[in-house]
């Protein structure tokens, strides 16, 4: 162990007005002002407040929910709302979620750079494949496409984006006025990609980000989306409810890094939590029965139906799931579907106690207690080899990432498990990733992720 | 005449570190720093002190100029940097430069309602339908689409767009906690539009933007630019050497509008105009030249085969142009071609006369001299029905918006010609534009524009 302690690396997730479904309800929440940009800047400035090394937005490219009558069913644009907070924070990362399924390589890879350029070297990019028929139908398509075909398009379409990125060498501008040379025309590269679903040109519009790149974050915890992981991602969000399986999932996707020359500290692995505070661990409890209690039930049969691919509106609340399809057969949202099945099967739960589950956490893990009582979880995941650190997903807005920021962390930062104070200026200092060179570099070492 | 002055309409238009090409290399750019948020901070803010309608970027899918030796040819993403500006700005206007041909509607219809949120109605999209085929080679395209089939895309994506924009009724969000309605189901719409290019469903995922729809601005003066203007644009942009050609333009399009059951002050016309200010007008004039001698031959020579669709790498600087391509063989930039053309043909120019008109104001009217004179200028087009307003494009930044702001500005708000204070705060307030009803709502008349 080196003199420095390890620190564990936090993300703040920015879900609606909270990442319970019915935190709008409740008290000292304003869902009128979804699109307000002051409840956007008091969360990032928080975060901050808190070191957190970044805030993270999620995303989806459709209606949230069956119908937008009882859930808060918009969102902004994450690329913009993230570079407008660019301009009112000046250390804390900021990951964007957006699609490969229904973006084009070239405005993505200019919109991070240009991001990652304003923000002085904070982007990130939440890859995804996007999981829903909806969304497909806001895109002149029939239907979503399917798994393989996504992701084989996510593979081709984050190695385009990161030549994008590359295609100015760090110092290819000279801007030398007196002779009229303003870049090393030798520096400047077309990627000439060419593969099964682009071909692209280049250059990029844009000189190369801070960062090199932008730091790359992926989810899905799918055979496929593992290996996509060990070969492209940097952070990897889980979501797993029991320490061994956490474990399980660590050791495992570690291990695969060297199959792609990559070493074990260049992927973080972040698994999602929500933290239920109080000040006893009954009041938290209660806390959270509060929120249950607001959940309409039309709204939480519907999230459960939609986790699980099956209408489950006939079935009463207080028995068992009827049979579920195949995984096999699920296109879109594999991990969820699989991790809300094995939790129904692993507790025997009705469908009422799983309604709660997944319209609090959304299949995350609770944890309930005092600031004391979270910070133990926390560590003990953190020191037992289950993760790198959290993505903190406060159960209600502004008032749970408040509560976390004044309440957990200095807990947290007492133990040593984390920062007092941010050392270098970039998401990749933040998370101690490397800075990769650019693949046109006449002095390129191999870099960090093999893309 | 009513009784407040009818007052000019400005735009400050940022393209690089000045719109003359060799900007850069004049004392006092930083043109290495051409992603640097600070430079476009005191862009925005000058332009705001000066309490310009808007301020206007323009933007490319390639590298600009055949070469990134001499040129400054990078660029900033518009919807990220405008995000971010939106943030350190409070009236100004804020429009982005996006392309129909290698864009989605869904996707740009959620940037804008975005970005307008976050700036409390200050949006705007400059609708352009690209013109080259570097860009085509960046987005998966062997060749740029013909004229026809982009105008043809651009018409739909622009009323798909506004649809998405109408999708959420103003008054859709309730927003109750005591019943857990969030939302009125019957005021979100489906768009379920179809149509040659797009297939979209919708509802948007954002609530409907402050200003109902972004203001649209839209540049091509060809023919099928001028219907899609009168059918579809609150703002045209246009390029007008004399006096004559602009009032034809100003009165032909004007006289368009009523075809789609609209007013004339529903459309604002604004020339671009770069004006080069000294403290007389000889050295107006020297200033001019000195930028002029910065131009290196090979930069001069490659803007103007641009322009013109021909190779002039062989011909004589100092000889007349090589035969020209007709119109119709021109595919992409079919008004910048007939201007550099009539230009040429009108004043009898040599090849190396005509590098200086488009390498410094590219094809737009240059005015030259004191404060006074400058204001003479733009008030004499101004007065007699040539325009609203105008484009003013700088010859170098920060400098010439300075000079503009702090010298011209007061000299036309003493002739009572220009604000000297907002009065409202969206972008369609300073421009006295309707704000547009949805579609969908039930006491909806008809909109400004028949979108």
């Amino acid at each position: 162990m080196s003199k420095q302690a390890r620190h564990m690396h936090l993300g703040a997730f920015l879900f609606g007005v909270g990442h319970h479904v019915s935190a709008w309800r409740y008290p000292d929440t304003e869902a009128a002002g979804i699109l307000d940009p002051s409840f956007y800047e008091r969360f990032a400035q928080t975060a901050e407040r808190g070191k957190f090394d970044m805030l993270f937005l999620a995303d989806s490219l459709a209606l949230l929910g069956r119908s937008p009558a009882h859930t808060v069913s918009v969102r902004p644009e994450p690329i913009t709302l993230l570079s407008y907070l660019a301009g009112v924070t000046s250390r804390i990362g900021l990951a964007a979620t957006v699609s490969t399924t229904y973006h084009e390589p070239y405005n993505l890879a200019r919109e991070f750079a240009t991001l990652d350029h304003l923000s002085g070297g904070r982007a990130a990019w939440n890859v995804v494949t996007s999981s829903r028929n909806e969304e497909a139908a806001n895109f002149s398509q029939e239907r979503h496409p399917e798994h393989a075909v996504r992701y084989a398009r996510a593979k081709e379409f984050i190695k385009a984006a990161a030549a994008l990125w590359d295609s100015w060498e760090d110092d290819a501008i000279i801007a030398d006025r007196a002779s009229g040379q303003f870049a090393h025309p030798d520096k400047v590269h077309r990627i000439d990609h060419q593969g099964s679903f682009f071909k692209i040109r280049g250059p990029l519009n844009a000189p190369r980000p801070p960062q090199g790149r932008p730091v790359i974050i992926q989810a899905g915890a799918s055979e496929a989306g593992r290996l996509l992981a060990a070969e492209t991602a940097e952070v990897v969000f889980t979501a797993w409810q029991t320490i061994e399986e956490a474990q399980l999932f660590y050791g495992n996707v570690k291990s695969l890094l060297a199959r792609f020359g990559r070493t074990p500290d260049q992927l973080k692995i972040m698994p999602g939590i929500f933290p239920v505070i109080g000040t006893s661990e009954a009041e938290a409890r209660e806390k959270e029965q509060a929120l249950q209690q607001l959940v309409l039930p039309e709204v939480g049969l519907s999230m459960l139906s939609g986790s699980l691919n099956v209408d489950l509106s006939g079935y009463p609340l207080d028995g068992p799931l009827p049979e579920l399809p195949e995984l096999e057969a699920v296109n879109g949202g594999k991990s969820r579907f699989q991790l809300v099945a094995d939790m129904a099967r692993r507790d025997g739960l009705t469908i009422r106690q799983l309604i709660y589950r997944v319209t609090g956490a959304r299949g995350h893990r609770t944890i309930h207690g005092t600031p004391v009582q979270i910070a133990d979880q926390l560590e003990a995941w953190f020191t037992q080899a289950a993760c790198d650190g959290f993505n903190i997903m406060p159960p209600y807005l502004p008032g749970g990432l408040d509560e976390f920021v004044d309440q957990v962390i200095p807990e947290l930062q007492n133990r040593g498990l984390f920062r007092t104070e941010y050392n270098g200026t970039t998401l990749r200092e933040h998370l101690g990733l490397h800075r990769p060179t650019s693949r046109f570099s006449r002095t390129s070492e191999a870099s960090s992720a093999s893309l």
